[in-house]
């Protein structure tokens, strides 16, 4: 009762003093320091505002159009270590939204409103689903299944789609799923023949390394027999049967040559191969989903050339084979390099991981039970923390404090797992938590690399089954590779497990090297550490919001985010389709260019 | 709380007098002619238990072994017009059931048993799911793909099958889906080239006419946004998607050839054509679910080899194409009837409608509103009745009563649509709403036949765009039918909507006729209305419970019933495969040949 009074004063004291336009009453409501972090709401961009000061800024720019009203609790508040938890909902002039709320000794330590639907512009769905089907009969009405042909032979010829997005995973497949719910004509381009073959042609023993309920696609969740962590070709089947069942306008076997803006037509022009016909598309909206990284990262050694045995990137390495007999480099030591070793030593070669800089790793049990567990679980489920609810909490702590709460995590493990890291470092095995002991998801965010989720490989090396060698490689010969301290390590196969480059790089391919400097840079906020250098930005970069080039979207990441934030894309490209203003509160610099 | 404490009273002492064996006390609890359903706990059967005498001659038969205990309240009761209603679990010996009671001052008016999984059989779903990847490397495992592979090579030939379902419609499948849970290795034989064909080959127009509420298929939830009338198409792929997902083991473009039971071996001797290969599977339960009706009923008309225009049963007609100025007669006036001649209409034909007897009609909305409302719909939902509670709620008015409570609902719908149906009998139209005004569902339950669900041809019928004839086919003409009251009526295209026969006609062919005798007719409960001829026997015959021909089965109905029948037929197969005893309490016997 103390904690639901509590909120109630709050939400009533914010809701006055947001009414009355007085901005410095509605800051004075957070804490000094306190997190106000925006999905599209009040900034038509994902946005934390830090500290009352930006809070004040930013009300002022934007509290007249955006007329915030109806602030409501929409469940019992919850207390616990003084920290009073709150879900409400709320309404703007033009949409309806739903946030979380923290209270400190009545002051907001942290708020988080999203944007969840535009008035007037409704998902049709529960009690506003279509009938399928009119109770008259007229002459000349056309089913559904030729309503479906005819619209898809026409789109991306007679009828340009509003949007296209370029790359059909499982980011551009969700997100053309709830264009689709939004009527926003959008086609997906993907090169690969099917729906699910980025997930099949990886190497043959990949599974998801995250867990069942952090992996659902909008609108339709995997039933609940689905194993906790899906095979990929599971997976892939499942994306090719979602794209066909959400109705996805989705061209496969279609490759993208080249974009450029026809500013005089305010359309994109698209240039597309598709199954060998040429096409030009013209949408007026473009999204990149060509997963969380750009194009693969393979070191330039001294004598790759010379090297007569196979090279792979980790991208491309095919698995399975029977390798017995062959002497196997992997160069890297994160989740691929550990999943292709582990494919390897299976297979029956002579495998060694080289490691070139420290390795973050967790066990996935750990992972599961300590990381994941209170909201991405059975548990979580028992406990009412859907997968939307857990995704609201996920992005309910701002960057900014997010390794405060991820850092008792990660010293809960290495306690927890103490013994088995011992035998890692014991084996030679060089690790880290993280520059800040803020472990795995923040790595992912900071630089999207430099860890691995063991889901058996560290045994291999604790074992000594699968090599170990700390070093940098110094060139190729016809059969090694020639470290920097002179080792040379014999191989018949290397695979280069170093990465992708920043996802621009595909900009700079198929636009221009200038849009793609425009952008600038993706992914990362400005931690300051490896990989993410600053100024501090407090949102990733470029993803799933405005960035600096006009109607050029970036939409990735994994399957929790491709689900969660694609629906704040998605709102933000519906309200450019329909011409509602959408002026963009705190567009972002560019600090970085690649 | 005073439902609640009424019920846990009857609770107890319903346990206190099954613990102590004593039957006769337990029956008392009941109304005199109070009604117990029980669906596979203790009977190893769907049998109503009419009374207390039959009450208490069950019990004595089967308490002993089936030991019941646990009955728990799952939420608390409500009450209405002096009925308690309440939600319990209970369990047995061997399972775990959940059901549903009604008291009227403080006795049983109804109880429901059913069971829902097998102790040590469960599924391995939520919390108890597979985890999909074991977390250790070793040598020589397999993908998962690889597994499947294998699996699918290996199963009908290697590998015998368990239960072989003949029929691969949503019957069929669902029930597959609930095996595959179950681990029971099932084959379905599809004679289409994919599943979903069979409702992608029916004429153009068709959707279903129930709507999406009650259309569900276990395991997978059609997406909230799915049309209310799904287009036959729209269900056709997504049961193609769902046979898939479910990685049924599904054999389409597979003709049944013939079967016989090898007596020596245990086990069925199923010949099947697989796309052009003889194949002949073994498996020890066979299942037919060939749909809720036999063979296409085509009357035999003197002069129809003479008839020099089209001839097709209404399960065989197309649909589409331009139809001007060709004359069209549906013979019969029941659902095909009507989608067929609005059809056609449409489609620029003259269209003639022939009544041959008088036909229930419910106009769509009607039914949704009045009907279905309270159990399938967004309402319903919104009230926190789930499918899975609305097909218990439906279950739990046994067939003895249940046209009492569906009187009422059709004198409401007779009146709120009287101006509709005056129209439609001035047009002509012979109207009934059951031999008992009991309406729509119990005609079906009777007799699966009599009536329509209007989706729009009725006014067709009213405005005279359709014309409307009463009477019988005397005989056809090279270009016309001749009424046996001498009216002739021209026609190009007759289409004979005429329903079909039993379904144990599939067996006589499939099987032999001895065999299909010794099952009898299926479908009906022995209501002694029309074409349910007595005596009472108080559930379908035949349908989802034991025949009298061991492992012989029959699934069927609309997709309400699959749905929720399949897990009683299903928990009835694996208690078999894993050697469980089932003594059938009370099979049935059979009163009519076909």
């Amino acid at each position: 009762m103390e904690a639901s009074a509590a909120v109630e004063t709050w939400l009533d004291a914010f809701n006055t003093a947001l009414t009355a336009g007085d901005t410095q009453a509605a800051a004075e409501l957070f804490e000094e320091d306190g997190l106000w972090r925006d999905f599209v709401s009040f900034t038509w961009n994902l946005k934390t505002l830090e500290g009352r000061n930006e809070i004040t800024d930013m009300l002022d720019a934007v509290l007249d159009r955006v007329q915030p009203a109806n602030w409501q609790l929409t469940e019992l508040p919850t207390e616990a270590d003084g920290v009073f938890e709150a879900w409400i909902s709320f309404e703007t002039a033009a949409s309806r939204g739903w946030g979380h709320l923290r209270l400190r000794d009545g002051k907001a330590w942290t708020l988080l409103t999203t944007m969840q639907e535009l008035k007037g512009y409704e998902e049709q769905k529960g009690a506003n689903r279509p009938k399928g089907v009119e109770h008259t009969v007229e002459r000349g009405r056309k089913s559904w299944l030729e309503q479906k042909q005819e619209h898809q032979s026409r789109l991306g010829y007679e009828d340009q789609p509003y949007c296209v997005i370029v790359g059909g995973g499982q980011g551009g497949i969700g997100l053309a799923a709830r264009l689709r719910r939004l009527n926003v004509p959008t086609i997906v381009i993907e090169r690969n023949e099917s729906a699910g073959d980025s997930w099949r042609k990886r190497y043959k023993s990949l599974a998801l390394h995250d867990p069942v309920w952090y992996d659902h696609l909008p609108y339709l969740n995997f039933p609940d027999d689905w194993p906790v962590f899906a095979p990929k070709d599971k997976i892939g089947d499942w994306l090719e049967h979602y794209t066909a069942i959400m109705e996805l306008d989705y061209w496969s076997g279609t490759e993208c040559l080249g974009a450029e803006y026809d500013d005089d037509a305010g359309t994109w022009e698209l240039r597309v191969r598709r199954r060998g016909e040429d096409v030009t598309l013209r949408p007026q909206q473009l999204v990149f989903a060509l997963g969380v990284s750009g194009y693969p990262n393979v070191p330039e050694f001294e004598g790759a050339n010379a090297f007569l045995g196979e090279q792979y990137h980790s991208s491309k390495y095919p698995g399975g084979g029977d390798q017995t007999g062959k002497k196997a480099l992997i160069i890297g030591s994160n989740n691929s390099a550990h999943d292709i070793a582990a494919d390897l030593w299976e297979h029956g070669a002579d495998v060694t991981m080289l490691q070139r800089s420290s390795t973050h790793i967790v066990r996935s049990d750990s992972l599961m039970e300590f990381a994941l567990g209170d909201l991405y679980s059975e548990r979580a489920l028992a406990a009412g923390t859907t997968t939307e609810k857990a995704d609201m909490l996920f992005a309910s702590l701002p960057y900014r404090i997010l390794p405060d709460a991820q850092i008792p995590i990660y010293e809960t493990i290495a306690e927890h797992d103490a013994g088995f890291y011992d035998q890692l470092r014991a084996a030679g095995f060089n690790l880290d938590f993280g520059e800040d002991g803020s472990g795995l998801f923040l790595k992912y965010l900071r630089r999207g690399s430099g860890y691995y989720i063991d889901v058996g490989a560290s045994q291999l090396i604790i074992d000594g089954r699968v090599k170990l060698k700390q070093g940098q490689v110094a060139k190729l010969t016809g059969n090694a590779a020639v470290l920097d301290d002179g080792t040379e390590l014999e191989a018949d196969i290397i695979v280069y497990a170093t990465g992708y480059g920043s996802m621009n790089n595909w900009l700079a391919d198929l636009i221009s090297p200038e849009v793609a400097d425009q952008v600038g840079k993706c992914w990362g906020y400005g931690s300051g550490t490896t990989k993410d250098p600053g100024p501090w930005e407090g949102e990733l970069r470029n993803m799933w919001k405005p960035t600096s080039v006009q109607n050029l979207w970036i939409h990735g990441g994994n399957l929790h985010q491709s689900r969660h934030y694609s629906l704040f894309l998605a709102l933000q490209l519906k309200a450019r389709m329909e011409g509602l203003p959408t002026p963009v509160y705190g567009l972002q610099e560019v600090h970085h260019r690649r």
